[in-house]
């Protein structure tokens, strides 16, 4: 009777550091052989990390990576391992694919290429990689595996269809179980479209998954884990845990799947999902940069708020610096509102009024700008101006500074370019500001951290007497509305304006939208939740004449 | 006797701008037309301009693509034509192709898809588009035709091989000429390569070759036109200049191009070559934007010197504002070397010396700084204080801010972010520090126009007393061998030592490579001039470890 114990094995890859990701996989496969597992399931590209882009251009680092491979499999000795990486392959087309490696008896026993390539979004595997040209089943002890990585499980879903389906091929030649190691990035809605996916593809075939996926803040990539089982009926039986590292195994017997101990973990709601991620990604990023401390500058607004609580939250509230930087057109309310939010918090902060500097600009400007009407130059200047005494701050004590604009702000490109756009991560450009609010609800729903002031008082940058965002823009739960359709949706102006929005409002977001590229061309990168952030996976040419 | 005139249309043509486009067209077919021409060819995606990135995933703009097309076939009255543009298509896969129409009678009689789809470097073609499943010929009275799209006629090149060879099927049924509409981007050293492969294939296939190429300046890709015609001996009969909007026709009569009139233009120099094409990139981005006036830095050094003297031939002196912004650490030299800069160029110039203001934030961070020792941090502020001087200018008068780093500083992170590392345009972060200095002789070649001083003087960021790049760098001359090895070529470190270079200097400057990744994230677009610029052709992770 076949009978096999597969251990799923959910890690956290840094990109490129092949000594620490091939030392992880061993620690795991040497755990696992004390505890009798058969089999380990590795993550997509599981020695070089997920996603390695133009590193792939370098033959050092494909070198690299199959070295580590090799190594990996001399390592599977009384045990089996499926493990993702990069290898070379002979024939004409790109020179590289994405494979997963079966080894056993201490080699690599077959190589499984991927057939279907991501190429849209944040994807862009076309660009380095050939696809397989056919698919092929594997044996470990006498159970019939087909090896479907990532993409391969998605033949159809959502209006989009691949021209290839691996699962059928892998299904005639009599698969019994697929096994489906993953990079599948993280964003709100994600986890019902994969519960859906898998949940269809396993009844469909009626074939039991298992899908293992990566784990990491990855740039602009978030991997959440959730690595899952779902038996033949489409009934999920496993689910491991978001942002941890975990290893479960299950016995696959009469093509059964049977566990003990804890398989389950609960979804959380979608907000309290939201801020995990954000939190995840900012403690990921800093720990893979070798970072420990952060800056930011602390306007008495939500956003930075926001974003001071969730870097407090990540980092260590003795790791997070507050710089309140009031100019004379901040109200004394945002002052006191900032530090009482440090001192909740626990925030170290300084202030640093900017009406010196301010002035000194002023004064070295007086001979070109005389005659001319205040406006948005100076307003810039006091923006920047902030933004040179943080990054002064972060030169001289090594504190990265967090950008806490919102997806709201950089869509409409209400923000300064070189001035509060500047950072070395975007904590919350990917969170519409209606979000932010529920967000700061969220956190204060048991102790009030985030004064009431704060998440109270009307938007304003505060960059004129008397300002206010909804002057210029309107109400946040209408602008975020159609910013959804046009970036998330990609509706078109008359689609929008169908949806019963006021036909001027409208073109008038989509013009700022469009006009604005220019700044988020030189935005830092942005945690992505969403199912279209702004940045690498969002790519418009800035020389064009559109809507 | 089968006879066709045949004209090539080299069109500057704008993204999105459907209505501009379409009317360019309509105009050359009316013209050509009267000139009694059979067939007119078009550049690739020619109704919306190459490369419209992901506008292509808004369902209006393929509407308007496809309406664009079908109003542009309806003048194709008495006369044919061969129209690029965007289509969708009804099989599985991506929903749209990269065509090429076929239009006469008023209709588009044919469209022919592309093949190969380039994805690599700065092309990502098979992010949005299906390849075509097969080719198939035209026949324009009696002469049997293959359209084969730009990246369609190079299934070989350098080492890279396609899977599939459209010239191949459509030289078997018959075709006694390829068509090309292409969307060809220059870099130096592309036209010698562009000549290698449609001599080899002609060559191969003993028949005559049209291409005819776009022109413009698009984000980070320029083309430059140079429509060619190869006759089937592989021997170039007719070249359309760079540069410039030109129509061409020539007689195919007996499988022979015929031509009269003038029909070739030389090839400069690569110097000179380089020159003209970073002034058409300046001029053709200012005019596709919509601006006019220009503002830069003008520190005294070579970099802002050359990129002053390349934006006053493309805009016009009287629109180019130089800003001088002395520190203490200034030299006299660099003061007065600027001024007669300015002076030889007819440029305004103001000069804001930037001391007060960089004593307004040493006074602002007194408290935070005081028992801290004196360096990134402060040099920084010099730098960022100029930027926010040269925005304030640019917001107040519509100047727009040109950066003036080279792609030798670019690349070992010699810049500040925020700082020297702002502009809307990067005019010679793709030009290395010895060829900006190859610039400058070339433009001093009759009359110095950039004043001697500023060519000799040893290079300095001027951010600390008699500071040298020589201090932290290698000369010039060996840094950018270096550099090109690592980042033209993608060699790694061992490969580059084993050219004969020191170790730990390469050791060195790639890891100032690499650690300053996050800078060039946020850096402005680039004018490509080689064949791998920073920016969205090459693509590396921020999140990685690697050598």
């Amino acid at each position: 009777m076949a009978s096999l114990k597969i251990s799923l094995a959910q890690i956290n890859f840094t990109i490129g550091d092949f000594e620490g990701n091939t030392s992880k996989i061993a620690d795991t496969l040497f755990t696992a052989k004390r505890a009798g597992i058969d089999l380990v399931v590795f993550s997509e590209l599981a020695v070089c990390g997920y996603m390695p882009e133009d590193l792939l251009d370098f033959p050092w680092f494909i070198d690299k990576c199959e070295q580590s491979l090799e190594a990996v499999a001399e390592s599977c000795q009384g045990i089996s391992a499926i493990v993702g990486g990069v290898m070379r392959q002979s024939g004409v087309g790109k020179q590289l694919q994405n494979v997963a490696c079966f080894m056993q008896n201490g080699r690599i026993e077959k190589v499984i290429a991927k057939t279907l390539l991501p190429t849209y979004d944040v994807f862009s595997e076309a660009r380095y990689f050939q696809a397989a040209s056919s698919n092929e089943i594997i044996v470990v002890k006498d159970t019939k595996i087909g090896i479907a990585i990532c993409e391969d499980l998605w033949h159809h879903y959502n209006s989009f269809e691949y021209e290839k389906n691996p699962i059928e091929e892998l299904i005639e030649q009599g698969a019994e179980l697929i096994i489906n190691p993953s990079a599948s990035p993280y964003y709100v809605g994600k986890e019902e479209l994969r519960n859906k996916v898998f949940q269809e593809q396993s009844l469909k075939y009626q074939v039991p998954i298992v899908h293992v996926n990566q784990l990491g803040m990855h740039t602009e990539l978030l991997f959440d884990g959730r690595s899952k089982v779902y038996d033949s009926n489409g009934t999920k039986i496993i689910s491991l845990p978001a942002y941890e590292e975990a290893n479960f195994s299950f016995q696959f017997e009469n093509q059964q799947i049977k566990t003990d101990g804890k398989t389950w973990n609960d979804f959380p709601t979608e907000i309290a999902d939201l801020y995990d991620t954000l939190i995840f990604g900012i403690r990921d990023y800093f720990k893979k940069m070798g970072f420990t401390k952060a800056v930011l500058g602390s306007s008495g607004g939500i956003d930075s708020a926001l974003v001071q609580t969730l870097a407090s939250k990540a980092l260590g509230a003795e790791n997070v610096l507050a710089v309140l930087m009031p100019s004379k057109y901040s109200s004394e309310g945002s002052i006191s509102d900032a530090i009482a939010l440090s001192e909740n918090l626990g925030n170290s902060y300084h202030v640093l009024p900017i009406t010196e500097v301010h002035q000194a600009y002023e004064q070295t400007l007086v001979s070109i700008f005389q005659d001319t009407a205040v406006g948005l130059a100076e307003e810039n200047i006091q923006a920047r101006s902030r933004a040179i005494l943080l990054m002064a701050i972060s030169n001289k004590f090594g504190n990265i500074l967090l950008n806490t604009s919102n997806k709201s702000e950089m869509a409409v490109g209400y923000s300064t370019l070189y001035g509060d756009l500047c950072g070395s991560l975007s904590v919350i450009g990917d969170v519409y500001k209606t979000k932010v609010y529920e967000l700061c609800h969220y956190i204060n729903q048991t102790t009030t951290i985030i004064p009431q002031n704060i998440i109270e008082k009307e938007p304003s940058a505060e960059l004129r007497p008397d300002q206010k965002d909804s002057d210029s823009l309107p109400e946040y739960a209408v602008l975020d509305s159609i910013l959804r359709l046009y970036i998330e949706e990609q509706r078109g102006l008359d689609e929008i304006i169908m949806e019963g929005y006021d036909p001027t409002m409208v073109q008038k977001i989509i013009e700022m939208v469009n006009r604005n590229e220019y700044k988020r061309y030189q935005a830092p990168p942005i945690i992505k939740v969403s199912s279209k952030s702004f940045g690498r996976g969002r790519s418009m040419p800035l020389v064009a004449k559109y809507q």
